[in-house]
């Protein structure tokens, strides 16, 4: 069984990604903990779901990626920036974009994936729903895959997939439900730890997936 | 002027690296610590070779990646597998290989670079004389620069420079020398924190270096 190494933030795209790849492949999952806000609740949905999916401890692996906080620069690193509210605009970068964060994330999923000898790694984003972050595209994947192919062994074979990359969030929720993805564990809130805000640009892009989708999103609001 | 991240270990090949880009730019010092065997001492030589290049506390930064030590797989960061001794065979990549470790450390010169609007980042690497090593070649900078390109802030112009790409030792040891490179404060050698060993493949190659140049390396050696 080929062995994929997701990259599980907690949140409901890489839960529903997770549950993709979980039809196919051996699931290794891994968490990171960059000094984003919320980091100890996305731990607790990391594990939940990790349990949900079957998943013992020893295929689940905790990161930390202290350099991100360390360089700021970003809302969600820094709690000195505050968190922008309401839609995101497609056309700009927002503060809460983490300066090249899905490299450290990829690169910490390749060298676990050469060392437990891991063909697949899986990420859960997707171009259009992504609030403009640049390393959420599909040039930018592909690039990156590059970077796989030559800075890994000769024949590690190692690629990373994302395939979720053409939905938006209507079309993640519709494939979660259709999985039985463990959609109730997830955590997407920027800034809250016990109920969701539901104003953040993540909260009204989950809301409004589930909305589109014609379901109730399963995680308590503050509003 | 110009602005460069330089990824400097403390070892021969980023002293001489941060000594060239030192004549053109202004320079920020990244050192990284990823559980490597010596990494007090390479500590110890980064903080000598930043000071004798002039640069002030402010541009200097020391990052942890811990999860080349939690993956493992590799001589220099598990104390479990031993450090091969003798000539490198560039025809096999040797276990001191740490796991798509450049990517690591790249990323985290690029979001720095971000952040303080830097424009270029200095790494010093060699094809040539890196004990084959997959993510030192050409090959390997010129696909993450296209990572660079897509994955961070249109318009961020953030370009990796591999300033000692085609040289060999010895070309290093000469560009260290006509440069007034702070050679004395470098430190190679994979095992030992006093004196070098002389006889593990980094301090080898780094011996041959010196020897075909014709100069004496001034660092203490216990062989």
């Amino acid at each position: 069984m080929t062995r994929s190494v997701v990259l599980l933030s907690g949140g409901l795209d890489s839960c529903v990604a997770a549950s993709w790849a979980a039809q196919r492949d051996e699931l290794w999952l891994l968490h990171a903990d960059y000094g984003q806000r919320t980091a100890g609740r996305e731990r607790r949905a990391f594990d939940a779901i990790a349990a949900a999916l079957g998943v013992p401890p020893q295929r689940r692996m905790q990161v930390e990626v202290p350099v991100l906080r360390q360089v700021g620069g970003s809302s969600l690193t820094d709690a000195s920036l505050p968190v922008e509210q309401g839609e995101p605009d497609p056309a700009r970068i927002p503060g809460t974009y983490v300066p090249f964060r899905n490299t450290h994330l990829l690169a910490a999923a390749v060298s676990w994936a050469e060392v437990v000898v891991a063909r697949r790694i899986i990420l859960g984003c997707m171009e259009q729903d992504s609030s403009g972050y640049p390393d959420c595209r599909a040039d930018y994947l592909e690039a990156f895959n590059h970077v796989v192919e030559r800075g890994t062994r000769p024949g590690s074979g190692i690629q990373v997939e994302a395939p979720l990359m053409e939905l938006d969030k209507e079309g993640v929720v519709r494939m979660g439900l259709e999985l039985g993805a463990p959609l109730q564990h997830t955590w997407s809130c920027y800034t809250g730890e016990r109920l969701a805000c539901g104003r953040c640009e993540s909260c009204r892009l989950r809301l409004r997936g589930f909305a589109a989708a014609g379901a109730a999103d399963p995680i308590p609001y503050a509003t």
